[in-house]
């Protein structure tokens, strides 16, 4: 099952900087090898649903790692059935709505 | 690691009415053995951080199987390295500050 | 415009230990008269819309006075114009297709 | 008070198809003169707190007029008052740790 999420991961606990854990997110996602585009609120990741919870179990754990006691992430799972959508899909069929 | 979450599935494209598919997410929990509470805006859901999201990915997948072609989930996901935290000790913690 | 939403506010800089924020939030909304019951992962408030949102605004203004540098907030926010439903409606529902 | 909120609002009751409810929200947005970026989750809109309010409840109503019978939204909702921090601020802090 594919499946396109938004995953945003707030460390607690280490002052109010957290732009380094954010960044460590990232460099897991890449050595995954999943399709991600890095948002002002989010990560969008795109893949097969184990590969990418996978991937979002690995940053709990290395942020747990690097330091953070606490960790809040919030996610938007969104799973279709009816047709494959890509990022690029989701944001076209908006801005064609838009012209 | 064990991992606290809240997850709230919304159905698209099958009408307004949604609690049918929400009960079956709690018959999976059930079956799964995973401690879990309702809410009016999602269920949190405790356990290991395997069996969790494995709980997760069988409600999207039942849920599409009883003919939603389409799902959105938001998940809050909460781990602690400093100490164990239960549902009822989460509560507790607010209620204590509260009197 | 009636409006049911689940609060989560999360204050980044200060520390693992949240819930004397959390309860910061439960007077404001005791205060505002405004519906409400305490989750493990968020708070569900019923009400006009224009005095939720203000009640959300306060819990921002407050938990910045008490000395949070950075908060994040997620909130979900439903409303309808099939029906009403309240917050025991939605569990009702649910439970009802339970039996 | 400045806000930068992340909404993403979804339509439950008029199908799979819900990109011409996004694009209402955006002209919506434009015509509040809000600075906001759409992504493939949602809009993260920057300004102040009443007024980014305004806009996000005139979306409800807006898509309520459309036929949107049912309207659940997601928001994260973040302020701080250590500094100042836009949409590049945040982009830019998590690029320059990747490099």
């Amino acid at each position: 099952m594919q499946v396109m999420i938004d995953l945003c991961v707030v460390p607690i606990g280490v002052g109010v900087s957290v732009s380094r854990y954010v960044a460590a997110c990232q460099r897991i996602l890449d050595e995954a090898g999943l399709k991600h585009q890095l948002g002002p609120y989010g990560t969008t990741i795109e893949g097969e649903w184990d590969a990418v919870f996978e991937a979002v179990r690995r940053c709990h754990e290395t942020l747990h790692d690097m330091g953070a006691p606490r960790l809040f992430s919030t996610l938007k799972v969104g799973t279709r059935t009816d047709r494959e959508q890509t990022i690029e899909d989701k944001l076209d069929s908006v801005r064609a709505k838009l012209q």
